[in-house]
């Protein structure tokens, strides 16, 4: 599906970029969905000097600060873009809005396919401009060594929010257009899959190193629906990237679609480098079905921050241990960081991961 | 695991207990999860006569009436007591609350060990006599043919409400239990694998011809937390199950873990009968992992009924198709029905399933 993996690449020095690509690394790369976010009271400061959510997304030089935040504190190997999945929608043309305590909000939701008409395509230097601001900062202030990973929301995820109006428990209203209507759903799909991957190459054009793709909600579609409405958006994507830098060095590309171990084997399929796995699906399951050309990343319980340090230890142990020291692993959470975890936590899951991993690494080679 | 599997039993006549327990049948047998409830205006009337939704399931006429309900409007095999899966802890002593449009609600829910005491330990003849004797007048007033399934919700999902003190979307509390503290998690699960054991024995002789175990909540579990957590107390209350009816005929049981299509093979070793599956496992998926010696239940998208009839005809069809003919399967949702679909979606659901199953019989046979 994807040709760009037989173009010749420089191989990369950072362990974040070398796992993924599934190089040799002398212990397991580490970052964390969320890490720079709510659970961390030097972000809560920023955010109140920003006002609102979106406020803090949209000030380049206060995003960088955020993006920098867990860098400083713990040695994480690479940044994430601190930004929210909604700017795409809201940059189409939806009001959006963040609710305190309540989660987003679309208070005019798409409903029928006259409304397509409303979104525009944006053109991410000029209504993305601030993401793309951020992100030459954030590569001005980063130590170089640490890759900065850009990210999207995926089509159909952000399509659940646009149709629901925000947050959803049940999905009525897009899976009755899913079954009713899917040329309006396929159309509406088809202009994410533009807008994302426009937006996606601009962050590349920028600076970001690698890209990830959150598919919070693919899992709340069967099979075949997840294949069409999820997968394939992605897949064109990830077709339309510009997967080499003027460097040479190659931009990875991570998918990760939440609730999916199910369909794992589709999702290798995308022309993804990394697959995002959340903890239902054990790393070493993943890698006996896909084998070891396609990277893995994940995938403790985020739920295991809130155990105490020695349980913590044992539970990051353990998800390293079903790798065994093989490469083409990202350590990570299956999902973000919550928002009431305690930063001294993240500082243990972070050690033990550079120590256990060296480690194990050390005892497969002995 | 089970050892009642090996003794005689007489075959029933019911299409649903002989799917159950894989025997042949001339098509497949249908029923749907909460197929009495709020989409039925009828229901709605019976609803308002009680007052509060509590006070519907704690009032025996009332609640054989509205198991009665989908029973008179559509053709299905098997009718199912209505209740809910929190009548057990309210019998342990926790103070159950409905809020209108916002679910179930325990002002004080379990916080620590030592109010583990409070929790008294069901005589469901006492506590649940209400549940007992709407199991009677269902089987008064339930056409002889049709039998009635009774259930539980499971150990751990029981818990989860009981610690978080209602839905949930996070699971932080009982996660940080499962954590900090697996004694006291434990040490509950056990006391409600008890009182389900008590219950659902107690439905049994007062008339339910089989029983599903609801465990919503199974799926928010990693595979090893899930094994401990949710199956073995399950397994558990299995063993301890009456499985023979005096009269020689086998109640059959049902476990559905919604979510857990990874853990199928754990969950098959628990000794139930049959397997629900939610939509996101292909039957035929399941088919192949376990084998015909275990019968499965499902798989339908809830939000097809939202569909118009003629692609509710193929994608039931397409259900029935990943079976292609074959014994051991029931029919039904991948959930529950929701409350805002038209009870005209569920009549072209239930047709569909008795003339298409016939056709793919008749086709298999010649």
């Amino acid at each position: 599906m994807n040709t760009t993996h037989s173009l010749p690449s420089t191989p990369p020095s950072s362990l974040f970029l070398r796992a993924c690509l599934g190089l040799e690394v002398e212990r397991t790369p580490v970052w964390l969905m969320r890490q720079a976010g709510r659970y961390l009271p030097e972000y809560r400061e920023v955010r109140k000097l920003a006002g609102d959510f979106l406020a803090l997304c949209k000030t380049p030089e206060l995003a960088a600060r955020v993006t920098l935040q867990p860098i400083e504190r713990f040695a994480l190997d690479a940044a994430i873009l601190f930004s929210d999945i909604l700017v795409i929608p809201e940059a189409m043309g939806m009001t959006l809005t963040f609710l305190e305590g309540e989660g987003p909000h679309f208070p005019t939701p798409l409903n029928r396919p006259a409304e397509l008409e409303r979104l525009v395509l944006p053109d991410p230097e000029v209504q993305l401009g601030y993401v793309l601001r951020a992100v030459r900062t954030i590569r001005q202030q980063l130590p170089a060594p640490i890759p900065l990973i850009g990210f999207s929301g995926s089509p159909w995820t952000l399509a659940t929010y646009m149709i629901e109006g925000g947050s959803s428990k049940k999905f009525t209203r897009i899976k009755t257009a899913l079954y009713d209507d899917p040329h309006f759903l396929d159309a509406l799909l088809e202009r994410l899959a533009v807008a994302v991957t426009d937006y996606l190459n601009a962050q590349i054009d920028h600076g970001v190193a690698a890209v990830q793709l959150f598919d919070t909600w693919g899992g709340v579609l069967g099979p075949d629906e997840y294949r069409h409405f999820s997968l394939e958006p992605m897949a064109r994507i990830i077709a339309g990237l510009k997967r080499l830098r003027p460097d040479g060095t190659r931009i990875p590309v991570i998918l990760f679609s939440k609730g999916c171990g199910g369909y794992l084997e589709t999702i290798a399929a995308s022309g993804c480098d990394v697959i995002g796995l959340d903890w239902t699906t054990p790393l070493d399951q993943a890698r006996s079905r896909l084998g070891p050309a396609i990277a893995l990343q994940g995938n403790l319980d985020p739920a295991v921050l809130y155990a105490q340090p020695g349980r913590i230890r044992t539970e990051v142990g353990r998800v390293l241990g079903t790798m065994g020291g093989q490469n083409g692993h990202i350590f990570n959470l299956g999902h973000g960081i919550e928002p009431n975890v305690n930063p001294e936590r993240v500082a243990v899951l972070v050690q033990t991961v550079h120590e256990e991993s060296r480690r194990i690494k050390l005892n497969v080679v002995a």
